[in-house]
């Protein structure tokens, strides 16, 4: 079964959706599986973080803003706006597609895990994420 | 099902397969599923990304060229020449497998997602990928 | 059919645990499919990589570890330890899920790829990975 997940963000930064893909899973009624996300752009990506401590989510985006500057002179893709290239790389070097296991209809996440979207660019707009449900 | 596609690489570099996982998906007879990417390699690796403007690919590779360089004195693995080392961690930092789910049939890719093989070393030579493709 | 295995770390470094992924697929007796591992942590990571040669393994954590240091200005999350922020961010560098094709009922890993828990902290402990193992 997949299902999709429309999320708004309203510009960089992380969004945690973990609860909208529990809604999918317990629409799903399978028990023992494997849920898989897919995010259908190249300037957002997946990410599996710790939910707990707000701060340790603004160090990874000011760490990972750090590496990867806007206006690097490297940059010669630069005609959709200065955090595009930035927003690439950044998609490239974190994950588009991510795995979770289902056992007991749950999805087996770490006490402290969440299911983040990072947005990496400035505009707010619509995101998609493809929600596949396997039994196993 | 599983399947292997052989791809030819003539260098470092981008390599749009997108066009190859497809035939795979019309031979699978799958319409609504889960298909999986793995690549058999530690110095190469997988990549979604734009397809549109090459000029994006092009600045991907370059800033990863400079952010692993060749020749860097931590090195202690270069008994298979200056790429090598490069080529592993470039490797790490990026996908050995990937997940696209599968709707009516076709791979649900974002509107400027293309599948890539990244190709790390210089040489030219063949890379494996097996791919999965599983109903859901 | 999902499998937890556990594994005991000594500290920081890479962790070869193959022969674990194995063991499960024998008794899975899947023959054809997708094996799915997931690991339960956001300070360490899941990485496919070569297996052959150890200075190969000691680079990639050396580069790592220079990429990412700790008591690095910029982090304001740090009450968990120097190690902890960092091993955050090296974690969304790598993977929290991997997946291998499963042909001939073995997993069809290259000739020098190993399947390694990359611990991130210093501290010693016990990581746990979900192993899914699905017929395709």
């Amino acid at each position: 079964m997949n299902a999709v997940i429309n999320l708004s963000v309203g510009s960089q930064g992380l969004y945690d959706f973990t609860h909208k893909v529990q809604d999918v899973l317990a629409d799903s009624r399978v028990n023992e599986g494997l849920v898989t996300l897919f995010i259908r752009h190249t300037s957002a990506s997946l990410l599996l973080q710790e939910n707990a401590d707000p701060a340790a989510q603004r160090d990874l985006e000011a760490w990972l803003n750090r590496l990867v500057p806007e206006n690097d002179p490297l940059y010669t893709h630069t005609q959709e706006g200065p955090d595009d290239m930035p927003a690439h790389i950044k998609s490239a070097l974190t994950a588009t597609s991510l795995s979770i296991p289902i056992m007991d209809g749950k999805m087996s996440l770490g006490t402290w895990q969440g299911i983040f979207l990072w947005e990496h660019r400035h505009h707010r707009g619509e995101r998609e994420i493809i929600v596949s449900v396997i039994a196993a």
